[in-house]
C-alpha cells in the first residue's frame, strides 16, 4: 500500500491492520515521518517515542502473524498530552520544573488501556504550563501552532493534543479538560473532542491541576473515532478515588440512533451575550441542523463560571504552593502570577464557591428534566493570533487567558459530559459548539455530534 | 403514683405510660416542676415549652384511653439544643443575632421523629454561641452550670443538653457535635452520649456550624436510654444531602451481646501526651474493665486535629460572613474573634486540610481492619471552673476553648461513631472516655459502653 493510500482514521487503521491490508509498522513509520517532517513548524510534540512506537507496532504485527486476535485499536498511532505518565519520560505537565523529575517507571492508566487495545504511542504533547491555560502557548517549549493557520493559537491547555490530530500526525490523541482544555482547542483546530462526565475515566498516573474539576478525554477528526477511542478508555478503577464504579457503557454503537427521541435545547442568555457574530452564527447553524427549538436559559450561570474560576485558582495554587515557594522563577510568567494570586485567596471564597457548586448541580438536574441535550458555544470567538493577550467581550477588552473559558467553565464545574463539535463557514475560521448532556449520557452528546457531522457543519471548503 | 416514685429513665417512663401505671401528663408536669424549681440555678433551658409539653402529654393519654398503640417513647420528656428548629420558637443557635429571627413554623426533622415516637418536648436548651464552644458558657444567656458541681462548666457546645439530663430535668436530650460538642459535655457532666456516624441522622431543620463535620445525637443517663432514643431517631431522609441512604439499624437489642468477638484497642501516643493523671487513670480503668490489650497508635492524629480545626474555622466563618459584616458587635466576644480569624484564612490551608482528610479516612480504614473499637479520652481533663480561660497541656498554658477538643476533633473529622462513657473515682470529678468504632458500627460503640456501665465505672459514690 503506498503511503498516500494509507487509512487515516483510527477505526479504518485498526480494520486495515486487523485484516492485514497494512502492517502496524508501516502505519507507525508513516506517522513518525509526518511528525519528523512538519512538527518543527507545528510544535505539537515535546517528546517523540519513535522507538516505543515501532516496538509496539512490530509486536502487533508479530501477534497477527501468529494468528492472535488483535485489540480494537490495533496499530492506531496516538499521542498524549505531556501530563500523562509515559514510562521512560518525565511528566512535564508543560513545565520546566517537572522536566527535572526522574523519568516515570510506568504508564498512566489510560495509556496502559490504549496499549492493551493495541494503540501505538508516538509521543508526549505540548501543553500550557500546568494546564492553567487557554492559548496553547508555552514559555519553555514554544507554542503549539494551529495547523489550520499557523499564525494562530491552537487554544489550550491541550494545545499539542489538538495540533497533532489537526495536522494529521496521528488520528487520535488524549488530552485533559479542567475548565475547557479539550473543548477550546477542539473548537480552534476544527476537531471533535469529548470531555466525559466527571468521574468516568480514571486519572491515575496523570499530573493533576484541580482535582475536583480534572477530566481526561480524546480528540479525533470524526465523531466515530472519538467514540471508538472513548470506548477503549472506559472502565472503573479504584486507583482514582473519584472514579465512579459504573459499568462500561459503550457509545460507538449508539451513534447510529441519531436524534430519535432527543429533546435538544439551545443555550441563551449568558451564552450569547459575549459571543461574536461568528460564534452566534455557528450556534444558530447547529441548532437549525438538529431542529433545536427550545431555548434554555440556565439560571445563575455567571456565578457558576465565577465559582469554577475561584475553585480552580485556589485548588491549583494549593497544589503548587511548594513549587511557588522554591521555584517561582522557573514558572511560565503567564501562569506564575495567576498561581500566586490563587495562593492569597481567602478560604471563605473557595468554600462559598463549593457550596454554590452543590446548588448548581441541583439546578442542572432540573434543566435536564426538561431537555436531553443543550447546545452552547465552546468559546466566544475563533482562534486568536499567537501572542494575542486580550479579547473583546461585550465591548470590553479583557485578558484572553482568563476569559476564553467563559462558556466551558460553568459546564465542567458540575462535571457534565460534553462533545465538542467544529462548525465552519466555507473559507472562514472554525468555531466550536458544545453538545452538553446530563451526567453519564455521553451517548446523547455523541448522537447529536454525529448528526451535525453528517450534515457537514464542520466542512471548511 | 407519688412524684418521688415516678420512673426516671426514658425506657421506664415509656413502659409505665404504655401500661397506664402513670399518665404522660403526670410525667410532663413533674419534669416541668423540676425545671421551674431548679433551672434558674442550672441555666439549661433558654425556652421552656410547657404548653406544648402538656398538650403532647395529654394527647398521648387520650390516645391510650382510646386503646391506640402508643409510640416507643410515649410520654418521655426531652429537650433539644436551641439550634434545633421548634415550631413557634426562633432558632437561637446560642446567639443574640438569630434570636431576632421570626419563629419557626415547623420542627426540625429529628424533633418530628421524637414527636412521632410519643416523646414530649419540654423546651430548647442553652448552648455556646453558634456551637463554636467547649465551655457551655454564653455571653447572652449566661452559662449552663454543671449539675455535679455548679461552680464548674458543663462543657460545650451542647452544655444545656448535658445539664438538663444531668440535673434530672429530663431523661434524654438532643445535642449536636461538630468537634466534640456531645462528647465533651457528656464527659464533664457524667453522662452517656452518642455521636453517630457522619451522615447517619439527617440534620434538616437544625442551624449548621460546619456542614462537613456537623452531627446530631442524644444524651442520657444510661447506655440503654441512649440506644433507645437513637433507634427512634434513625432513618434516611433525602432532605439532608449528606444523609446516607441506609436502612435503620437498631442497636438497643444489640447491647446484650456484650464484648463477644470484639477486638478492643486503647489509643496511645497523641491521646496520652497531654492528658492529666485523672484522664489517664480513667482510660486505664476502662481498658482494664473490658480487657483491652492492644495499643493503637493512630498515625498523623495531630495533623488530623489541626486539619479539623482549620476546616471548622474556615467553613464556620464562611457561614457567618454576612453576620460578621453587619452584626459583629452582637456576637459573643468569645466566638467573634475566632470567626473573624477564620474569615482571613487562606483558601490553600482549607484545601490542604480537605485533601488530608481523604488520606486520614484511608488511615482509619486501615486501623479498623485491626481492631473493632478504640478507647480514647474524651478530654484531657475534667470540668474546669466557670470563667476559666486557659488549661495546661503538656506543661504549656493554652486557651481552653481552642484546646478542649484535642481528643475529640480528630475522630469527628472523619465521621466515626463514638459513644461517650463517664468514668469516675468515688468522690472525684468525672472524666469521659470515647468508645470509637468503624463507620456505621454504632452497635460496637454501645456494646462496649454498656459493658463499662455494667461494671460501674461511672459510679461517683
Amino acid at each position: 500500500m503506498s503511503t498516500q493510500n494509507l487509512p487515516t482514521g483510527a477505526r479504518d487503521i485498526a480494520l486495515a491492520v486487523q485484516r492485514g491490508d497494512v502492517s502496524a509498522e508501516e502505519i507507525a513509520r508513516a506517522a513518525l515521518d509526518r511528525i519528523a517532517e512538519r512538527d518543527a513548524e507545528i510544535g505539537a510534540f515535546t517528546d517523540v517515542t519513535a522507538e516505543r512506537a515501532l516496538g509496539e507496532a512490530r509486536a502487533i504485527d508479530r501477534a497477527r502473524a501468529k494468528g492472535a486476535t488483535l485489540g480494537p485499536l490495533a496499530g492506531v498511532p496516538y499521542a498524549v498530552k505531556n501530563l500523562y505518565d509515559v514510562a521512560g519520560l518525565s511528566t512535564r505537565a508543560g513545565s520546566k520544573i517537572n522536566a527535572a523529575d526522574p523519568p516515570k517507571t510506568a504508564d498512566a492508566l489510560l495509556v496502559s488501556r490504549m496499549a492493551t487495545a493495541g494503540a501505538v504511542l508516538t509521543g508526549a504533547l505540548n501543553m500550557g504550563e500546568y494546564a492553567y491555560d487557554f492559548t496553547g502557548e508555552n514559555a519553555h517549549y514554544g507554542p503549539s501552532r494551529n495547523p489550520l493557520d499557523t499564525a494562530r493559537m491552537t487554544g489550550g491547555s491541550s494545545g499539542g493534543s489538538a495540533a497533532a490530530v489537526a495536522a494529521g500526525f496521528v488520528p487520535v490523541s488524549l488530552g485533559s479538560d479542567t475548565n475547557g482544555s479539550i473543548r477550546v482547542p477542539a473548537a480552534f483546530c476544527g476537531l471533535y473532542g469529548l470531555k466525559p462526565t466527571y468521574g468516568r475515566l480514571p486519572r491515575t498516573g496523570t499530573f493533576p491541576f484541580c482535582d475536583s474539576l480534572d477530566h481526561l478525554g480524546p480528540f479525533a477528526r470524526s465523531v466515530d473515532d472519538v467514540a471508538f477511542v472513548y470506548d477503549a478508555l472506559q472502565g472503573y478503577d479504584p486507583s482514582d478515588p473519584v472514579c465512579a464504579a459504573r459499568p462500561v457503557e459503550p457509545v460507538a454503537a449508539e451513534i447510529a440512533k441519531g436524534l430519535d427521541g432527543l429533546r435538544i435545547g439551545v443555550a441563551t442568555g449568558y451564552f450569547r451575550i459575549d459571543a461574536d457574530a461568528g460564534a452566534l452564527d455557528a450556534l444558530e447553524r447547529a441548532a437549525d441542523t438538529v431542529g433545536a427549538q427550545q431555548e434554555v436559559d440556565i439560571p445563575r450561570v455567571a456565578e457558576a463560571r465565577a465559582a469554577a474560576f475561584l475553585i480552580t485558582n485556589a485548588e491549583g495554587s494549593t497544589l503548587h504552593l511548594e513549587r511557588l515557594r522554591r521555584h517561582a522563577a522557573d514558572f511560565d510568567p503567564e501562569t506564575r502570577d495567576r498561581f500566586l494570586a490563587g495562593a492569597m485567596l481567602p478560604a471563605s471564597w473557595a468554600i462559598a464557591a463549593q457550596r454554590f457548586r452543590r446548588m448548581f448541580e441541583e439546578t442542572m438536574r432540573g434543566v435536564f428534566a426538561q431537555v436531553d441535550v443543550i447546545l452552547a458555544p465552546a468559546a466566544p470567538t475563533h482562534a486568536p493570533l499567537l501572542g494575542q493577550k486580550t479579547i473583546v467581550l461585550g465591548g470590553r477588552e479583557v485578558p484572553l487567558r482568563a476569559n476564553m473559558g467563559i462558556y466551558t467553565q460553568p459546564i465542567s464545574f458540575v462535571g457534565l459530559p460534553v462533545a465538542a463539535v467544529p462548525v465552519c463557514e466555507p473559507g472562514a475560521l472554525h468555531y466550536g459548539i458544545q453538545v452538553i448532556a446530563a451526567p453519564w449520557r455521553e451517548d446523547h452528546c455523541l448522537r447529536v455530534a454525529a448528526t451535525l457531522e453528517a450534515a457537514g457543519v464542520d466542512r471548511r471548503a
